[in-house]
């Protein structure tokens, strides 16, 4: 299995360069848990979900406490059959969801979500879960889509994807369990995902 | 079927409302081809491939012929089981699609790069296909590497994404072909794209 992100942080202020420098910084607790490599267009992070989703949410809170209007994407991936296998991305979550009825992952998912910390800055996303080769892909996205509903988080939904909004523990949770939980547990699983904070639209 | 595209424009300065809005003017030889529809985190674009890859290629030019560093994220889907039929998204080439070979396809799809307008500003992307409900799902993106290799846009791979870099014409030109000659004319196939121009990191 292998289990990754590309992150990009898009700042809307002449100090992106400032603002993309504070999020790195909160990046540092996750260097000894995830590969870590930027380019000129985003930052590949490659580990388990534990601390791949705490370091992209860590990212994006920092740079959201500031007053500037920011957006991050991410292209999330899990068991994609091209790249390598990985032993650093054993989850063992993904492994106990392979004997789990769809029923018992939305109930373990809400439940995680419930038990999300509070990272104290409110955030909006919008994003699609796409489940790879697989002929019941739909069922497990409407159980993903039933579970988003009940999650806290739920916004509304939009062609091609589906708003969050809240704090960003609660958030970035959801969007783990989405991703851990929905799709065959062998699977390739991806998530395209924008977040954005302050923006001007919403005042 | 039901075609279209999310699409967010991220100027990194201060003045960012103002390169937003001068993009947005780029779409109004648009307006009677597609639907279209701002939020406060994204543009819904809705209609067939010809206009729809143009009028994103539009907006991302006309931004990233100013100076500043602009971004975009897009999440192209055709096919969506979700979706409703849409007939004002009708498209022949995919529907010539479905009795051609890989084989057929990929030179098709070299061919229309190759007559592809230029649009006068360097531009880089990076982008992921995926191709939902098949189990050979993965031939027809391995099919679609290979294109993108010849196409004279290829630039280099990623996990979990290809990058490419060129006039934004031929650019566009190569992301319209990825999106309507590889998986199923039938099927459900998603790109998930973000775009870059202007970057202090290639100075």
């Amino acid at each position: 299995m292998f289990i990754g992100a590309q992150v990009s942080l898009y700042p809307m202020t002449s100090d992106f360069v400032d603002v993309i420098t504070t999020g790195l910084t909160a990046l540092t607790p996750y260097k000894s848990d995830l590969r870590i490599e930027t380019d000129d267009m985003s930052t590949l992070m490659v580990g388990p979900p534990e601390p791949l989703f705490g370091a992209i949410r860590d990212l994006f809170a920092a740079a959201a406490k500031r007053p500037e209007h920011v957006t991050m994407h991410v292209t999330l991936s899990r068991g994609c059959p091209g790249e390598p296998d990985d032993a650093t991305c054993r989850c063992e979550v993904l492994e106990r969801a392979q004997g789990e009825s769809l029923a018992d992952r939305k109930q373990l998912a809400a439940q995680a979500v419930g038990s999300a910390p509070t990272a104290g800055v409110e955030i909006d996303v919008q994003f699609s879960l796409y489940v790879m080769g697989s002929d019941a892909h739909m069922d497990e996205i409407y159980g993903c889509i039933d579970f988003l509903r009940e999650s806290g988080t739920f916004f509304k939904t939009k062609n091609f994807c589906t708003r969050l909004r809240g704090d960003a523990g609660a958030v970035f949770e959801t969007l783990r369990q989405a991703f851990l939980r929905f799709g065959p547990a062998e699977g390739h699983v991806t998530i395209d995902l924008t977040a954005s904070a302050n923006s001007p639209s919403l005042r």
